[in-house]
């Protein structure tokens, strides 16, 4: 006997009762079924192999479904599945904290987990605004820089100054006053406005993405100036929050975007490629002043938030294999010919009359189209047909195509891209 | 050669870079280190047993490590890791939205996913506050019980009426008034003072954690006034959040606990058991009118909500696996089985001199001691250190002790956990 309900395509099954993040329904209806998944490569329910452009927002950085992570991930699984963490411990979370302080930048010391991007900048700024509270300091104020974007739950919305759609919840924000990103020609009026304002001793954090905002199209930023800022807000005691959910292992070239500041972050927020695109985990990280503010024989001084998974030992056993991946020579290498691979294209495309502009830091690419286009809007919708219709999977921002592939693609599977992108440039 | 690092004890490493959630680290500094588990036991470094007496936070329902569930897993990543849940859809979530909605109560349509508990009631905030925004009322009031507790993040803290510590965070909540538990007693007064108070069309939405309020001690109340409360919203056009993170899926007996209402709630927030302990994962559902009211040619009345790892195919097929373990007979069996001896455990004790209160809905079994105790005191660690030493894993809440144990106990191990209570009832 066949079951009626199988035989029915599942995209049709999908809109019964899925609701999925950051879509329309009613103008944008149709799911595609992803069936599976190798290193660079996803599948549709059809057998159509799409090459994993944008590593599935930035997750799957070692490939899809890496045999490594896969052994470790299914033999942690056997052990130990859950467990409380508060008042509990457990080895892939040792192991994962001294693996990831060997590469986080050397100020950091103490770990804080939670399960996703926005949990991570919401402990950020709860750090931040609690670090002050503890010490005696009447700081109630946060920065960001115009068009950050730190996640959707309410305090990461605050602090996202790229709102959207959050009409219906810009009243419940918490203080957050917002400042230009820094270019070389701002960066002396920038400076001279913030010292300024810091005079009132209101601001207790800074919270930023260094060098690239990702959900703004992948703009990226002077290194001398943030330094600057950064240094100024150190002179002032405002405690910086580093969102690297984005930025984070090896994607600027370096094993985080910090690394290219001479001015470390306070606090710095992780996700997304933290867990290699296993299983959802955020983590927080701090320097030792920090978490000394809530060290007190006063209970209330503590941080007193938690979620039930925090520090899942399947979790940690994934972003512990990523961070041995991470280190490896094959990946730093891959890393290296990706680089050079975007150089070489730059130089051959960035000239083409429908480009206006272009931008790389590490493996991340982005160009702008000298085109008007809405972010979600029917010429958007036109070139993400295309390249799905190419067998690429890129996901424009508005008038910005952007790569950022998994470190395993090989140069057969960019050059697919490249020559997507470069077609797209005739239709535009 | 030996590592002298991997020659120290867990415990010893933990405390150079872990930071525990909900811990105070000077007052707290040991944390035991769990090795392995199995079924409704886990193990210490030491090979030392413990019975989970709290499922792990109320998670490893079904028992730790279940083949059953490492098998769909361990298969599912072998296929598909993660892909972007926007524009794409895949079958775990398909068949996971299927299984749901037979189980879920009847009004129920749609299902939106997260990563856990918190997020899962901001979404279920922000379902209730735009769907009033976008249905052009201005209604920007959420209403929520005394001592309810939904979560860490800022939207989820601010319907919390349980602060523990919320002190520095609270002049940045949202706009939240609390209401009474409803009691046989209270009542008649707490309908006339809501009818008064919704005269104002102000009140967005309700949000509850129906008939047991999980971190204000298992506190349990009364189904018929519950009932007449959620009528009353009904009748006001109220959007009802009902927060079953702690009480979903077996745990009062039903398969949520608002199976025991009559009033359905509009949303439903989802988090815990919903993995069956494996991964973390949230869900927020919902009924077709709340998904009309955002189903719109016009882009910015979707919900512009979405975590990267929304919808893991990993975190679905554990979920869709313990939806089978749910409904199996050997499940519902054991659910029963636990009801009774929780009942006759109570008959043996409810009189004794130490017990002031004693309270159960269906495998949730709670006692309050007539002792003053402090949430994080010395006589609530007193406890916590008998019953570990007693290889029970209970987590006293001030002066309540409780039981929450997986389905998968067996009555010696029960009796351990009876006994143990019993054994403290001669130290307080």
């Amino acid at each position: 006997m066949t079951n009626p309900i199988a035989l029915e395509k599942l995209s049709d099954r999908d809109k019964k009762h899925l609701w999925h993040p950051l879509t329309q329904h009613k103008t944008h209806p149709e799911m595609l079924a992803i069936s599976h998944a190798k290193g660079a490569l996803i599948y549709d329910e059809e057998g159509k192999d799409y090459i994993d452009g944008i590593a599935s927002w930035y997750t799957c950085m070692y490939g899809h479904c890496h045999p490594f992570i896969l052994e470790r991930v299914g033999a942690q699984m056997q052990r130990l599945d859950q467990v409380v963490f508060s008042g509990f411990t457990h080895e892939p979370a040792v192991k994962l904290s001294e693996a990831l302080i060997e590469i986080l930048p050397e100020n950091q010391e103490k770990l804080f987990f939670s399960d996703n991007g926005s949990t991570a900048t919401e402990i950020g700024i709860k750090m931040a605004l609690q670090y002050h509270f503890n010490l005696g300091r009447k700081r109630n104020v946060m920065l960001a820089f115009e068009e950050g974007f730190h996640g959707d739950t309410f305090g990461s919305m605050s602090v996202s100054g790229l709102s959207v759609y959050n009409g219906p919840f810009e009243e419940f924000f918490i203080e957050v006053e917002r400042i230009s990103v820094p270019t070389p020609e701002n960066i002396e009026a920038l400076l001279a406005q913030l010292e300024n304002r810091l005079q009132d001793n209101n601001i207790a954090g800074f919270i930023y993405e260094p060098l690239v905002q990702g959900a703004a199209a992948m703009k990226m930023h002077d290194v001398n100036g943030l330094d600057k800022v950064l240094a100024l807000f150190k002179k002032y005691g405002v405690i910086t929050v580093a969102d690297e959910v984005m930025t984070g292992f090896g994607k600027t070239g370096a094993h985080f975007a910090s690394d290219h500041l001479a001015t470390k972050p306070d606090i710095i927020c992780l996700s997304k490629a933290l867990t290699a695109g296993l299983v959802p985990m955020g983590l927080t990280t701090c320097t030792e002043e920090i978490y000394q503010a809530f060290y007190s024989d006063d209970i209330a001084k503590g941080l007193f938030h938690g979620h039930t998974y925090t520090a899942n030992p399947l979790a940690c056993t994934a972003a512990l294999a990523a961070v041995d991946l991470l280190r490896s020579d094959e990946i730093q290498g891959n890393i290296q010919n990706i680089i050079q691979w975007h150089r070489d294209f730059d130089k051959e495309i960035k000239d083409h009359p429908k480009i206006a502009a272009t931008r790389q830091l590490g493996v991340i690419y982005a160009l702008d189209l000298n085109v008007q286009m809405e972010r979600y809007g029917n010429l958007r919708d036109k070139l993400f047909k295309h390249f799905m219709d190419d067998g690429v999977f890129l996901r424009p921002l508005g008038n910005t195509i952007y790569i950022l592939a998994p470190f395993v693609i090989d140069k057969s599977q960019m050059d697919r891209i490249y020559e997507s992108i470069k077609s797209v440039l005739e239709i535009v």
